[in-house]
């Protein structure tokens, strides 16, 4: 399980038998505030530049990446590098440190994790 | 794996020794063509409604749902339910079925799983 659970919501992409062949009633939904976390955190990865710097972050060995170091490898300008990198951290995918001039970026905990168990049947 | 491996794309979470403490550069970027097809899907999925209608989809015994089934358990409107149906079938998740007056919708096979797995560290 991931280190982050509290706010964790999930599809529910498997029901029990004795919901077998009933057809959707209002109890099997999921609820809409719920679903409203999980849409802003898939709309923080609707965009592909975006999924770009979370791929940069994400594969780092030193588990952050200097916002220094993110506008070259995009090819992006650093307002529009920042402008995304605020998107992720709103959404809680990425932390935000600043050390000197400097801000780092790392994944949070569990975060993509969660997402991505969301997609996926319950066990 | 999932049935559905020609498009799948990851985020490269994970990189090789080699690339240890070196910053980011442009080769270990997630190419934006692929960044771009995953943005879409997850576009798809930044909507709470889509997600609700996808949370009964995917939990049906019968492995479909009739559109005419969706309507009242999400308390929407007909069209507006199309309209987001139209939205997932589009995006390469749910997969449309016309057998007489209705049309009949199931979760692609393997799109789920292949989303969650873009967001997890290779193994």
């Amino acid at each position: 399980m991931s280190a982050i659970t509290t706010d964790t919501v999930e599809l529910g992409l498997q029901i029990t038998d004795e919901t077998c062949c009933v057809p959707a009633s209002g109890d099997k939904v999921l609820q809409f505030a719920e679903a409203e976390l999980l849409a802003a955190r898939f709309k923080a990865l609707s965009d592909p530049n975006r999924l770009r710097i979370l791929s940069i972050v994400s594969s780092s060995e030193e588990l952050e990446t200097c916002v220094c170091d993110l506008s070259e490898p995009l090819g992006l300008k650093q307002p529009t590098v920042s402008h995304h990198l605020k998107i992720l951290v709103d959404a809680g995918i990425l932390h935000r440190e600043k050390r000197g001039v400097w801000a780092y970026f790392s994944v949070v905990p569990g975060a993509l994790e969660s997402l991505a168990s969301s997609l996926l049947p319950k066990n």
